[in-house]
């Protein structure tokens, strides 16, 4: 790789020793752990914000309950005289009274066929109702936060080809909005990054900066295949599957792009290890044209390949 | 076309059978529809963003409707003694009176001349109101989100023009701003594609960019006639009405912009078929000067042209 | 101004009849009106999230007396028997007895104190509670973006003035932030617009940018004073006073910058006219340092001059 | 210094007489306070959003309080007859039933077991309430604004360091990210900044611009060590550790990134003073490699170094 661009660490480490995972995994995140984080306020809500919606809701659901038991035990303990029904036990027990009276006054649904009586539980009232109402302050801001998130958008080929190209060869892959908004001035960044020993006999990532055949399309409203000439000033020139597999190489991917639902601008990251690579194939369509005249994209077939049996 | 820029693609798609619609609508969306998409929470919320107003006060109206039915029938099939009234009926029948109790209980409003007995109505009511405060987050999230998004604003010409410029021709829109607000830094793409057959005989769209007199306005006030010079570096360089149709012409165009009250980035696409093309015209001034001082800008007039007689 | 840049528009107009006011005014605002504009939900947004406070606040407050008295005569329309209360006629009138159940119904305190019989009152009430639900959701709404709005931040002085720059001179501005967080990466433009008759008699508005000495700075944490050096490349070289009134030259001015605690990028805009420019003039500093290091600056000194009584 | 870049002002000021505090805090403000700042909503809503988490919900609950004395006073001094209970004294005092009657309203809880009577109660009731929402739309927004602001997020070491550089030195200092998302884009700028006396010995503070061995980072994953080469062209070429204290040399830092959870530009500035400079030393790696082959970065040895012998 003598006369290749110089390498450089785009963020992640050169040195390191001992056998690495993947720099970064499917869903986007690179396998990096943090150790002496301080709890922030603001990447628990970060954490809530990016959990998936069954977990989530479910979340939601245990800590209403978990609340509501907590302020039900502390009425029950102040005593039967610290709650008084309009109608004998409403047909519940002491503790069920306690609890959704709590439920009253957290929601601030207040009926008032329960309520407080005496300092105490009206104090304990007092403080729940103003809890209640910061809790739901706090869950509002996190739905909107949820959906306002322009993420997962993005869908990758499964695999990367290396494809015919001119004379010689490419690596290509494939990307396709999952969604029906429009991604404009979408804009991708490929690395390659290998692993080699240097003359201490010291393990080496190294990364190399692979130049795109098009770095960027105005709108993202079909399929994008992104090609990188594998010509003399490749990188990759001349290499062979075994030589990408020895040299563990990992192709990292920086895609961009500006969605106009969310007026944000949406960032994303990929990989692709050597055994993620296809040698010798093309994409074919994952589009038909429908009688009408719509262009129809099969989001499954995104990553559909066809082998070429020469060059 | 020969000594004209090269053709690339600008996310669309260069091959295809048969006949396709236009490649962008008139409200910016393409003509691509998605199949395999999975059902994304954050789609749908995309969607209730999207709709217009009537649309999504009737859907919020049915949902709230609905909801207080369905809690209703729940509490109506607990049996009378699940629902004590202060008041005998409440001059409602039975389904009557769990309906509102649905409701008093979705809105948290609570007035407690109806309230639940018993275990399962107890429950049902903590359900009920719990969901209904998530609820309202959500709707208060989605007016949020409906609100500030600045869509719709700008207003193009209905067609472009081909007027005189210099000694030759050029393309010509129009277009203004629609609110009040302001959009600085003002950026025009144009592009052309056409349809042509290969030397296989199979059609293929061709994209090229159209070079403009003038990529960017420092704020757009009034209108902005975006203008691409067709001189002999364009590929509409001695092309005729006819040519254009042939080549089922399309002029796609992407314009962003910095709204300032809105304080995000816009942006918006449009696309001109050739019969939206007018042949030797003028765009007419679409404002007036009111007696004092302030221009007046009539949206009525943004596509008012006059014919031009002879070059 | 044979050999000056060319002139261009920046989305303002060149052609116009008749006397004209200033371009931008105070504000930022551009002395435009607009005919034709379709009612949009999102300019009336708009308009409520740039209001004044107290007009802002005042229109709240009439609103929910307004839509409680309107709700209130219909429940008092329903005759006596619609509303029952707890308490004989809580030394109330009639009308007052339906004007604050309304008002518990659409804030949804729902006391319970009164509360509705029959059919016609109950679905008044539900549909007032859910519209009280709503109104609340857009208020939220509302609140969060007149307050995330960085708007009123830039402080400009209020006279440019024309101070001796090299051996020659300059037109300078000076502007500072209003509040206490930091604006970086802060661009400026500007650009002088004059009127002139064409060869037709004509009256034609010229645009010209101003080159500046420094276009940017890394931050905005004490002043700034933009300076164009009026030289030979410059349209204001060997212009007088005189010059510029007949001219009616119009300095407009675009600043945009990158607010910190917004996390939004801010854009604003200016504009002095020929009586608003002090010539032979220099800013004097707007800051004194504190004893114990700190740099006070001190906002009502943004636009302190001192004349300068020669070249 | 004469050969160096030319000195400019980056935003600060040049001129000033006397000792001044270092120009950047820790934490990022700048040492400069106003004078004249008109009081604006804006202001004051960006001082609560920027509080620490203890200091905020002690102000919440503080105001909660204060409305409810103040509330519950006005309804006191009406007199007995203006709320009604349901059950005697509810075990309270007088002013006590006014205090817990204000939580009922201004938190819309209202159970109804203390109803207003009359007209003047039963007004205040209704401001109230109204107020209750307005402020809770308020706490909605402030929670949200907090939580979705991209703070204190990059970590510095605490001290640069001059390490050997080819055959020469360099300046460095070391981030990460102390969150688990991921940055992207992230670019710095230096800048040194000293205090001189000029010709007429005046003091003058001048700012020149550090060149950067990497101005620009893909993505922020693990630490980046950013480095300043002090050779010929820079200006701290030939510098030594008491030139640095005679110049009161301090080097402000302005990092820029995207972060992808926040999906937003991510604006960071720091400073070091010459006393925060650690002469030939280098950074040691700051993270290990796990078992499972995972990085674990340590945030805690972001600042480690071990000192270098001899060049």
């Amino acid at each position: 790789m003598a006369s290749a661009p110089t390498s450089f660490d785009p963020g992640l480490t050169q040195q390191y020793t001992g056998p690495l995972l993947r720099a970064i995994n499917k869903d986007g995140s690179f396998n990096v752990r943090r150790r002496g984080v301080r709890s922030l306020a603001g990447s628990f809500y970060q954490h809530l914000v990016g959990l998936s919606w069954p977990r989530f809701l479910g979340l939601v659901a245990l800590a209403y309950l978990l609340i509501n038991l907590i302020f039900a035990a502390i009425y029950a303990a102040l005593g039967p005289g610290a709650l008084r029904t309009v109608d004998g036990h409403m047909g519940l027990g002491d503790f069920a009274v306690a609890f959704f009276f709590s439920v009253h006054t957290l929601t601030t649904v207040g009926y008032g066929d329960v309520y407080p009586l005496g300092m105490p539980a009206n104090i304990l009232a007092a403080f729940e109702a103003g809890l209640g109402l910061m809790g739901f302050a706090l869950a509002t801001g996190l739905l909107f936060a949820r959906f306002s998130r322009p993420n997962a958008q993005l869908i990758f080929s499964d695999r990367m080809v290396i494809a015919p190209y001119g004379t010689g060869l490419s690596l290509q892959f494939r990307i396709a909005n999952r969604r029906h908004n429009v991604l404009t001035d979408v804009q991708a960044d490929m690395m390659l990054m290998t692993v080699e020993q240097d003359s201490q006999g010291k393990l080496r990532r190294n990364f190399v900066e692979l130049k795109l055949e098009r770095k960027k399309v105005f709108f993202l409203a079909l399929t994008w295949t992104v090609v990188h000439p594998m010509d003399e000033s490749s990188p990759l020139w001349g290499k062979t599957a075994a030589d990408l597999e020895r040299l563990q190489a990992e192709v990292l991917i920086l895609i961009r792009g500006y969605d106009d639902s969310f007026t944000q601008v949406v960032n994303t990251r990929y990989s692709y290890r050597w055994e993620e690579i296809e040698w010798l194939a093309r994409f074919t369509p994952a589009f038909d044209v429908a009688p009408e005249g719509h262009i129809v994209l099969d989001l499954a077939r995104i990553g559909a390949t066809s082998s070429v049996r020469e060059l």
